[in-house]
């Protein structure tokens, strides 16, 4: 059977992912459906598909489901979290500024910053919980071991690779300013690739993990590339965003009192760890167009 | 001011554009939007836009302006042309089956093949008219030299990198299947891309040229990756395809009297050379969705 689906494409940080809304239109296979939407050149093009719908629980006002360009599903997207704030206020399926997403881990609230007029929204805060350290059923308990690669690694005296679980897991290894030759103080797409992939199917991560290479450029600054588990590159990520400055912090790279950027190849992320042990995201969320495509299922 | 456009986003073998009607919409300035639009994370995602309108000569019945994804103005583009001929057709612009297309290399002639029921275009022969190998606006009548990379090439004495112009101006490297370790007989992702990238800029294609790297497989069929100039790594390049063939039958790897296919990363296009002197490129042409986006002017 073949029906139409209207999908809109949406943005945060250049973190790309089609929006459907699953109150108007039944996507009776998401895994299937995200991977052939997602192909950049045969399908929509997407880092993968969010759907917004009914929560399965009245704490929540509404739930995301997102699933990756592989067919995988997702936890939680901080980005497209953000995105589906600016989703429900504009397309008038709430008029809340305090919305309660539930998400496959827990509830997220969304903070909508409105422009001046009310029509719009201009950023959202995204409160992300709090951050874990210490997660046995994804994390042996090892390190990888990094001396394969020829990284310029921090001092790994004073500064560790971290793990961080923000719902997900993040593997953070800091890079030292000084030892990097490049301009973007970071890796190249091939360094990215063949190390990122390397480290997500390591051992030590029985399910697989999120990599960030992160380097302090400036006080409370980090420029950031990613590796996302099941997409590979993207051009940001809001848990990794989340996950780089606790660790960040954790290592004393950053000061825990001020807000810490996480500059990413497609936008700045700001997060601050607050008094009440949850780590909250802010950063832009955009519109890129609407569309709609033949489901055939 | 700020409207609305609504678009037909399509591919053949994986060589996909953004497609408008400037009949219904009018795009003021065309090489701003290629590029925004053709943003894979911010923007719609695709190798670049083709615009279809009204000829400028009674000799053709549309005309097609193409521009790539970094907002040069492309001369023709076959797998571009065949979509055209199914984006006629099935939105029922023509009932023709032999549509003649204006395109900044000439009228082209589009050969619709039907499905049984005539609702549908199977498949698009285009006469991609004379191959040209002596074009000294385009060429300086020198090769670059290949001998500074590590390419597996094609014995240099019987088989020579040839240069094409197909409207657009191609520059074919034959490889050596014996010397390839590669299963894909061709080059990775990071080969075509630093290769492809300083060929393209060689001192002996003033106006840039494509560049293809091709490896006979099989009879009559050559495995082919294509660096485009101004997009890069395309999944496949009609005139690129056109190029190869011709420039392996003068090369004899390939039999003129039977048709050569090429098997390029999104499909296998068919080139005959036929005893009139031109080149037809058959191939499939798909629909991926419909959409509209806000343009700003």
């Amino acid at each position: 059977m073949t029906k139409t689906i209207k999908f809109t494409k949406m943005h945060g940080a250049g973190n790309d992912y089609i929006y459907v809304n699953t109150l108007a239109y039944d996507i009776s296979d998401p895994n299937a459906a995200a991977i052939a939407w997602s192909h950049r050149h045969t399908g929509i093009g997407s880092d993968g598909l969010v759907l917004i719908g009914k929560p399965t629980t009245e704490e929540a006002d509404y739930r995301m489901r997102i699933f990756n360009a592989d067919g995988s599903e997702a936890m939680m997207c901080g980005n497209a979290s953000r995105c589906i704030g600016k989703y429900l206020y504009e397309k008038g399926l709430t008029k809340k500024t305090n919305i309660r997403l539930q998400t496959a881990s827990g509830i997220k609230i969304l903070n909508l910053h409105l422009t001046a007029d009310k029509q719009y929204v201009a950023s959202v805060t995204v409160d992300m919980l709090e951050p874990h350290m210490d997660v046995p059923d994804q994390f042996t308990g090892t390190i990888p071991d990094l001396s394969t690669y020829n990284l310029p690694l921090a001092d790994s005296k004073q500064i560790r690779p971290t793990f961080v679980s923000m719902g997900n897991p993040h593997f953070v290894v800091f890079l030292d300013k000084d030892k990097i030759k490049s301009k973007t103080l970071s890796l190249t797409d091939e360094e990215l690739t063949t190390i990122g992939k390397e480290l997500e199917h390591n051992a030590a991560f029985p399910e697989r993990c999120n990599i960030e290479f992160a380097c302090l450029t400036a006080d409370n600054h980090l420029r950031t590339r990613v590796w996302e588990r099941g997409s590979g590159i993207t051009m940001a990520c809001g848990t990794g965003a989340c996950a780089t400055a606790t660790a960040a912090i954790m290592n004393h790279l950053a000061d825990q009192s001020k807000p810490v950027e996480i500059e990413m190849d497609g936008g700045t992320l700001t997060i601050e760890w607050r008094n009440d042990n949850h780590i909250y995201m802010s950063g832009p969320a955009e519109f890129a167009y609407e569309g709609e495509i033949l489901l055939q299922q």
